[in-house]
């Protein structure tokens, strides 16, 4: 126990632990079912053009590589929704689910994925089994995205470790 | 203030805070508006046979046995949503609403339900009020699940308490 | 690093960092699409007379003050909807965006909204850029609500800071 006001940490850029991960999402488009990892589950609104409202939920595969078919090491599940008028723009909150030899538990995020930048950060709030209590940035990088498949970089970068 | 690198930090297992809890939720039919406690709000699409995205707000009450009719002690506010094709997998985000002379404040929860697990770990992010700046994970075991109802026990473990 | 079994941290009140914003929210009715600042994106259901399960996703201007036309000195990009039955309440998850010379980078948001009650906490649950690894209160107060406008106060304490 410690008795303190409030913590200014000055944390170093140095993480305790970091991943890089790619996420590969297919859009359910009525037909693909064996392809697809995602799906809309609501329309987009009028508000603007860039499909302000449309939210998808999904259950990515995560890979050690850009390739849609190297073997998953994780699962990434949760939702995403555009939320500009005038531009791309999208909002998520999601678990990667790691259920393998090397790591079994789970990493909670959530933050903004501003599209037009070419680096976002998005914060890493929780963890679970090996990821106990771990915090930290997940910043996302589009390497692909073509019609209905998209490919994001995930560098987790973790600055509490168990 | 501390001048540190990142933090890895060797949590015992040992709790400084534990509260079991059990939620209870019944979906709303169209007709049951007394008993009812949550909704469905998007539809499930006809990616696979597992309710993929299908969406449901809930204001559920929590008791500290499992007995639906036991005085609630806190509410459940929040959603989850049905994320996989191959079976019956959600996600949760929510908060526990206490309001009671043992406890005022919140907590708040987010994580992957992976149902075909027996015990599954979401994290448990803040907390307000008597839980100011909480951490902790939040354990889910499934009591009940019978038509439009269903029970969920609920270990909550704080590691960071105030 | 440090081996603690789990940590009771007696902060006192007293935040590392604090800001006071206005949130702007300017539903869209079809028709406003240069002033609209958000848009449902699921119907109320029939569960009671309070919106139950209606969404709605916002791009919302922050200002320093509680005039709507005050410059923005960030944007809140993200969710909430209506949860209870009975009464008048909502659940949010967001990120405050900032993009100005003063800071760079985002607070991450979640919690309940329980609009009966003059003030509410959520948990700023992490934090990127300037904001790095910050965690914290965001406290809500309702300074407007008439129509398709409203203005709540967020009163954001930081208890852990970069």
């Amino acid at each position: 126990s410690a008795l303190i006001s409030s913590r200014h940490v000055y944390y170093q850029k140095q993480p305790c632990k970091e991943l890089v991960l790619y996420l590969h999402d297919v859009i359910f488009n009525g037909t693909n079912i064996a392809n697809a990892t995602s799906a809309r589950v609501t329309n987009p609104t009028k508000l603007g053009d860039y499909f302000f409202g449309m939210m998808v939920v999904f259950d990515d595969p995560m890979t050690r590589d850009t390739n849609l078919l190297s073997p998953p090491v994780a699962r990434a599940q949760g939702l995403y929704f555009y939320d500009m008028k005038s531009t791309t723009n999208a909002w998520f909150a999601y678990s990667l689910v790691f259920n393998s030899s090397e790591y079994k538990g789970t990493l909670n995020i959530m933050g903004a994925d501003m599209m037009d930048e070419p680096r976002r950060d998005l914060s890493v709030v929780g963890g679970t089994g090996d990821f106990f209590m771990a915090r930290g940035i997940a910043t996302f990088e589009t390497i692909a995205a073509q019609g209905k498949y998209f490919c994001v970089k995930m560098d987790l970068k973790l600055y509490e470790c168990p």
